[in-house]
């Protein structure tokens, strides 16, 4: 017999009573009934009933053992009493008499319980990870992660792409965020960089002739602490592509990702990729304030302005009077009561914005019938065509915003949301949360334009080929779209890409235009830049982020509990105790020596 | 049509004659035939041979691109004469007339020619990585090494391994190499350090219970430059398992090594996991005056200090009075020529040895003669009793070294690999290098002595189990073999293991036979002995060198050319410019100064 199991603890049914079995694992939780000892012995794949009465040869080592000890004992399967049959359990039907037992790994008094489900700090479960990891769900967490990311890899290969792995010491590929550093000992005073993404390199492999790269990529970026993403690193589902335009790479990611929430949604839904909407930036921002948006909810707000043009609504006529002010409406099926409406209100003054109007619709004496002060201002006749554009009736009601879009699009996108929660729905859209519902977001702009400096920069990615090309830098910068797209999913981005810039001379005017010279360029981006005056090919690709995706499927808000041996949002990584004061000898070889900061 | 591409460059056979077709790819060569116009196009699939004559519409733009220019063409598809199809490509039976030309990315004159077999040095090599990456050899193995690592997950998928992603930025791991620093922003004077392997974390995942794992693991250690490794980082196929021995890991990683070997080797012959010998360290090191032999090699050396001792050849017998002196033979088949044997007398004394004894079998007048000084030396008896031990006969000779194993055991395997280099094959052993010959090397030595300073320290991996646990400690500690293997292929280590210690106590007990009290235990390893105080289980596992392992199946010798963008033996990386000089903002940030280093 195997020195530790003839059986993982997941194995045994009523067909094997009768036989001498060996097992091991840790000691779940161990119950005296009457001096009959019972454990539940679990290991990675489930959990087995053993027990052991005054009749077991070691019964005295029995009555030692504590949580969390791991032992391997050997015994003799038996078949449960009818009544004591555990249903829950895949071993449920049998447990297994313990004839001989020996102590493999003993433990001390434990900070955390794995059985049960009690709560414990960050800071705790951080610290003894690998207790906390033992815990069921953390268990199934993992192993999701896991199962995710080989999903994504069997996709990508059968869809022919090679995986191809780039360099973790590298040079910066400046990405907007902070870079890690890595001090060269070879080279006095100069540094490495951990790459922010693999970005550079994986077009530099289109420039190599590989045509269709991706990569498991570990991201480093050295971030300011935030609860829903890692101080250090991330993983990327990062992809590129060769001779390929923008609808090739959706056609490409699109299945592939449709796929991995197929095979881990269990009853939820996946919106099928052929029906993922395509959504211009500009009418995300309007209809969803975000994006990002979350299309399980389908309210889609509206511009009104028409309505409210030289209207008696003072505030709203008057606001409509310069350019680039709007009105826009937030549709609320079934929210029409004053009280909701008045709930909302205060929402958005919690918020920071001064209110929302609103108009509601009622079962009047004569009919349908509007009511709230906005409805009064403007008359039946403008109150009307709101409501026929957007498509209420009696018992909804809707709100309206007015001003620079930018100043209330946030707000106006958490209205939506809120309203939505909050309002009835269907029976048969109780459902609505167990989906998983995309959007591509399409037609970026290239350039934004600070308020304050009136500078431009770029929006996004400087990398990305602007529609149009060349022809269209030379024109109003600021209307310039970009091949770049995000997909939404659920309220989340988890994906980002763009078809790239692949022509030096483009590159160069889209930089010019956000106020960077040719030297400059050729200093961030060398390795690139230098690579293209060689025969680069058109090329695109994306980046999925794997946490955030494990994140949804998992439904779970922080990233820590979809990554094994996460650091604490301070950048701190408690059981391994680092970072750490390094030796002065480790420092010398560096040629470094730390300045310490001011008291 | 599709912008790029209705075919790759690989696609068009004779059933397409008459089509119009689209192809994008790299100008990879241009003849000009007597004003008409052929051009070899390549993408990553293959080659198709397009042309112009001025009768194409495009005739004057085609008359401009140069090699590795990046063009799309629309064409027809025409048959080639008979005499002119080139069997050796699979679209030899066509050509593509192009009537459409696009450039899509035009090239400067190159450094570096993707066509054709020229050399170059390593530094332009490294600095037009792209260029480089381009020719055909590079693109092979690049593929090759993605279809290594994609054939290893699917291997330990299938033997029930989920891969998990440890850590990159983290504490030291010491494994006794020198790690890569990483300083921390928001902890002034601490750093984390890169992971030279995922040992701890290993170790740790069997500790939370999740028993088998794995991982393409990027290891990183700052090493001094040579020419066989990666000065940065290199990756290895990670695993661990727990309630397992050593023969258990050897059954789940041989199957799949040779599943990996046997699927890459092409017509070269891979040993059957079945047969692979378990080699004790001391015997490889006799036998093969190594711990990684050749066994393609099948040469055996042996202990023949018996027939020595007390002989008329004073030299072994004097050398044989002292303990720890041995005589050792090096058989060579058909060695058996005066000239050999003073060939391989003076390749030992240009190896630093005195040189080497020998003795040849030939044909006397009166039958088999021994010939050799040393032969008469010992006389006939003992060489007879030599013969019959190493089994040899006419033709045949052998070579002698004595003293300390340790002084001559390094030339002792390298003479036997010179002497099965130099002798005669049989006619069928002459595929002998075609084949992948596997050996277990086991029963390290848990300690060694230094020579000079006597003192006691780990041979290799501190982390083992030794054979026989607490009580084999407690007797002469360089007695102490442990639960330690490695796995040599054809002269090569590709992988490395151990059953670990999982017992605290054997842990402390060992290191403080190497001198290490337990406070320092505790404090370079905290994250690990931390977690054994909780329930470890008894694991194990090993690491095969991926690096190592595609350079055998390419038959490549410098580990640059199966990696991508590979740091010069400096580690600098001339395409991206890494290492560089930081921004002074970066190391404020970082609480660091640089110290010049003193002229």
């Amino acid at each position: 017999m195997h020195s530790f199991r003839s059986h993982t603890c997941a194995d045994l049914r009523k067909t094997q009573v009768g036989d001498i079995v060996r097992l091991s694992g840790w000691v779940h939780r161990v119950r005296d009934h009457g001096g009959v000892l019972f454990i539940d012995l679990r290991d990675h794949y489930g959990v087995t009933q053993v027990l052991a009465d005054p009749d077991s040869p070691v019964f005295n080592e029995v009555e030692k053992v504590r949580s969390e000890w791991v032992i391997r004992i050997d015994g003799k399967v038996l078949a449960r009493d009818e009544s004591l049959v555990n249903d829950k359990l895949p071993t449920g039907e049998i447990e297994v008499f313990i004839q001989d037992m020996e102590v493999l790994g003993a433990a001390d008094e434990l900070p955390l319980m794995v059985f049960g489900d009690q709560e414990y700090p960050e800071e705790t479960r951080l610290k003894y990870r690998y207790l906390d990891l033992r815990r069921e769900k953390m268990q199934e967490n993992m192993k999701l992660r896991s199962d995710v990311v080989a999903s994504m890899r069997k996709r990508m290969w059968a869809r022919d792409f090679r995986e191809y792995q780039t360099p973790i010491i590298t040079a910066s590929s400046p990405e907007g965020a902070r870079d890690f550093l890595v001090p060269s000992r070879l080279h006095p005073g100069k540094f490495y960089a951990l790459p922010q993404a693999p970005q550079q390199f994986k077009q530099l492999l289109m420039v190599s002739g590989f045509d269709k790269y991706f990569q498991i990529a570990p991201c480093f970026r050295d971030e300011d602490p935030r609860s829903d993403r890692s101080p250090t690193d991330f993983y990327q589902l990062d992809m590129e592509m060769s001779f390929v335009e923008q609808q090739d790479v959706f056609d490409t990611v699109g299945p592939v990702l449709q796929g991995v929430f197929e095979e881990f949604a269990g009853a939820r839904k996946v919106d099928a990729y052929a029906d993922w909407p395509l959504i211009s930036y500009r009418d995300s921002a309007l209809w969803y304030g975000t994006d990002k948006p979350d299309l399980r909810n389908p309210i889609k707000m509206q511009d009104v302005s028409e309505h409210f043009r030289g209207s008696g609504f003072a505030i709203f006529a008057k606001l409509l009077e310069t350019e680039g002010n709007e009105v826009r409406a937030i549709p609320a099926p079934k929210g029409g009561s004053r009280k909701f409406c008045d709930r909302m209100n205060s929402f958005a003054q919690k918020e920071g914005l001064p209110g929302m109007g609103y108009i509601f619709w009622r079962d009047g004496d004569d009919g349908m019938e509007a009511a709230g002060p906005l409805a009064k201002n403007i008359g039946p006749e403008r109150t009307e065509a709101i409501r026929q554009q957007l498509g209420l009736g009696v018992g909804d009601a809707a709100f309206f915003l007015g001003g620079k879009p930018k100043s209330f699009q946030r707000v106006a996108g958490l209205a939506r949301d809120v309203i939505w929660a909050e309002t009835p729905k269907d029976p048969e859209d109780e459902t609505w949360r167990a989906r998983f519902a995309f959007a591509w977001i399409v037609d970026f702009p290239i350039f934004e334009q600070d308020e304050e400096s009136g500078e431009i920069d770029f929006e996004h990615n400087p990398f990305s080929m602007p529609q149009g090309g060349m022809e269209a830098l030379e024109g109003d910068p600021l209307a310039v779209l970009g091949y770049q797209y995000d997909l939404a999913c659920n309220g989340a981005e988890i994906l980002s890409g763009a078809i790239r810039n692949h022509k030096l001379e483009i590159m160069f005017k889209a930089f010019e235009i956000a106020g960077y010279g040719e030297d400059e360029v050729r200093r961030r981006f060398g390795g690139m830049v230098n690579a293209f005056h060689f025969g680069a090919p058109p090329h695109g690709g994306c980046a999925a982020g794997i946490d955030r995706i494990v994140m949804l499927l998992a439904e779970e808000e922080n990233i820590r509990e979809v990554m094994l041996f996460p650091m604490t949002q301070r950048a701190e990584d408690l059981m391994m105790g680092a970072p750490s004061v390094p030796d002065n000898a480790q420092l010398r070889d560096l040629h470094l020596r730390v300045i310490e900061p001011e008291a």
